[in-house]
């Protein structure tokens, strides 16, 4: 039998994450070292509070002291999950200077100053592990940042936020209002008390940066993301959707042009009811990833929880320690800045819900006023009549935003026309 | 701008994977080589006919002689596409011993020597890369090996089959029979002219053990594999399936029981609609994973063709090659022998369709023989009736094996069952 190897891990923070990953890193440690000859061992926890007990954690590990941490030449690997961003980078940035590779999870960090710590790992010959950082149950970082390193992915498209998903779940599967669905999220603990972060799709766009970073291999950050929430989804678009055969998901969505301009967004979009996201429920996430090799793949789990996030840590710590031993790293080379496209130019399909007067012509006219803009139309329906109005459900063929947007102020010049609705960009195969 | 490294291939075998891979090796080396500073050549191409053209491949790189790129000093890494097992077990050795990684999609050969072949690469410190050998474009056994590393797996259940579930899926989505279906799969190349290895489950069984044996790091064998094919099921089957909720689908399952013995199994299953499994259509593969951390993943995509295997061998071909730059390579740890859970001792719940006496009192016999074996039921129905007999359809809870199987032989002897018709697995939550 061979010697074990002891790994000392550096804990920053203590919170769900930091607590489940000190268990699970306790609870699973022998048989850890059955497979990989490496005992890991928690050599020591930041925290506020040291006087608070922490399940799972020594209290005589406890520290308020990251930095010292982060400088204790006995601790090998630092596992960062005490969040923030300014500070945060900081103690990152110093453990790599002083040799030790670090595990994060943390989104907000990444997606505003991921290229330039990818750098500085690389820099210091020490990994950045982050398969946590987004859709944090799901192992589909290091599959974008290995498996599918040589292949030419041409867009992926995720469920990345438990909460939203959660809302829009239960607006089509039990009829919902908005703000129902967003009281019993927040009463179950899936929604904040200020739920702006999620239903506005700000951390949904912070994800979208670091998947777009990966897939493409270019630097893209949190401010690159055009992003619109779902605080406007009503349960009548709900239900629209559902008769046309689609679902409302708020997808974060990057692609990549043929001349290798990317484009980032995050918005509520219409998935047809047979494609592999629509079946993606109540709080779980999914990544779905099209390629000229791989075809279509798609990646489905937990996005959250303090379980699953910490498990993903656990395997990065597992694989960064190993490197460590090896004297290797893992970088994601070298991240030119993206030429982004902006949202005027990406193309899309559209639903588009219009109220118009219920006579002879009017028709015609709104038809005159897509054709005008070169909008094509797929399909229209008439989903009711109010007082004398009816309402005009249409999806558009792929079309310009600029086009569209052009196409609803002259639909909104229009005499016949009442009001112009929900307009929601559509999956298109 | 850094010199780039080359790194020389040697492929064995050249149909359609081996030209896929080639293709997308040449087509990929520009932006492979700036994304990892790494110039990837194809050295050598082994083939049995050099004198047939191969698209995307250089005439001159062509050999018959296998044994000599796995010899060549001068080739850095090779790539297995020849399939077969006892001469490319030889070769796949040998490449070892003169300190050659080598990347396979070969599930007979590490079906039945991967315990062997891992220890071999691990002495020789070299890399088995083998992404592409199980549901060959989802990238999901680099996560089993490193994402989830540290992860307390306890089952995993895999659609790994194309054909069966592209032959099922006619059969649910168009109502066709089993031999229709089979016969279009033939017709659209998803199935072979002799479908056994597909149908009868023998393929997917290969899968289960190479699954197991990552999932829980012991050395699970295809001889280790419980095994039933599709071919016993009838539309009515498919129908009845639906009218109660479920899908049929062949699922690979492979689970470890609390004290660490290890059941793996290959049969026509019922799968609820609503879980994810189910949503799993045509000719695409599936891998859920059940974990105390994790809590459930799944990865989806395409589990064969050329260009998903290629690119998955090519994410392995990128990884191996940089870990023979690093002077690093990544084993699995010792894999002792599992123990195996023998088919009579799993528990699993199960669909029984009877076809009994349309008489009072014959339902209460029929309870009596479950109650006895104590097989608990949990819903009946009756699905019909033909002449004098009515169709029994029985879901149980969870009940061990050899307790259903004397179920059924005790029912087979009361004089009011007729008959007894289908009998399959349920998937419970």
């Amino acid at each position: 039998m061979n010697a074990e190897r002891i790994v000392r891990l550096g804990v920053l923070g203590c919170g769900t994450v930091g607590s489940s990953f000190c268990e699970l890193i306790t609870e699973q440690a022998d048989e850890i070292a059955r497979r990989t000859g490496m005992r890991i061992e928690i050599a020591a926890v930041s925290v506020r509070d040291t006087a608070k007990p922490r399940r799972g954690v020594d209290a005589g590990l406890l520290t308020t002291d990251s930095a010292s941490i982060v400088a204790d030449p006995t601790i090998d690997v630092i596992i960062e999950t005490m969040g923030g961003v300014d500070h945060t980078k900081e103690l990152v940035l110093t453990a790599f200077a002083s040799g030790k590779p670090v595990v994060t999870a943390n989104k907000e960090l990444l997606a505003l100053h991921g290229p330039e710590l990818f750098e500085a790992a690389a820099s210091a010959g020490v990994d950045l592990a982050l398969e946590a950082s987004v859709a944090a149950g799901l192992p589909f970082i290091r599959a974008l940042r290995e498996s599918l390193t040589g292949e030419d992915v041409s867009r992926a498209m995720g469920i990345v936020n438990g909460t939203t998903n959660y809302i829009l779940s239960q607006m089509t599967e039990n009829g919902a209002s908005y703000d129902d669905a967003l009281a019993e999220a927040q009463r179950l603990g899936f929604a904040e008390a200020d739920p702006t972060a999620d239903v506005g799709g700000f951390d949904a766009g912070s994800k979208a940066a670091i998947i777009a970073t990966l897939a493409f291999r270019r630097a893209v950050r949190a401010g690159d993301v055009f992003i619109e929430g779902i605080e406007s989804i009503t349960a009548e678009d709900i239900s629209n959707a559902k008769r046309l055969g689609y679902v409302i998901k708020l997808l974060a969505v990057v692609e990549r042009d043929d001349a290798g301009s990317i484009a980032a967004r995050v918005h509520p979009t219409m998935v047809p009811t047979e494609h592999p996201l629509a079946s993606v429920r109540d709080s779980f996430n999914a990544v779905y990833v099209e390629g000229t090799g791989i075809d279509q793949i798609m990646f489905y789990g937990r996005g959250a929880g303090g379980h699953p996030t910490a498990a993903m840590m656990v395997g990065d710590a597992i694989d960064v320690a190993a490197n460590v031993g090896l004297g290797c790293h893992r970088g994601v080379g070298p991240l030119p800045d993206a030429t982004i496209i902006p949202i005027d130019d990406i193309t899309s399909a559209f639903y588009i819900s219009v109220d118009a007067l219920d006579q002879p012509g009017v028709l015609a006219d709104i038809a005159g006023a897509f054709g005008s803009r070169g909008v094509s139309i797929r399909s229209m329906e008439q989903e009711g009549i109010t007082d004398d109005a009816a309402r005009l459900v249409f999806i558009t063929h792929e079309a310009v935003e600029s086009d569209l947007r052009a196409t609803l102020i002259e639909l909104a010049d229009l005499a016949s026309v009442k009001n112009i609705g929900q307009v929601l960009r559509v999956v298109c195969d």
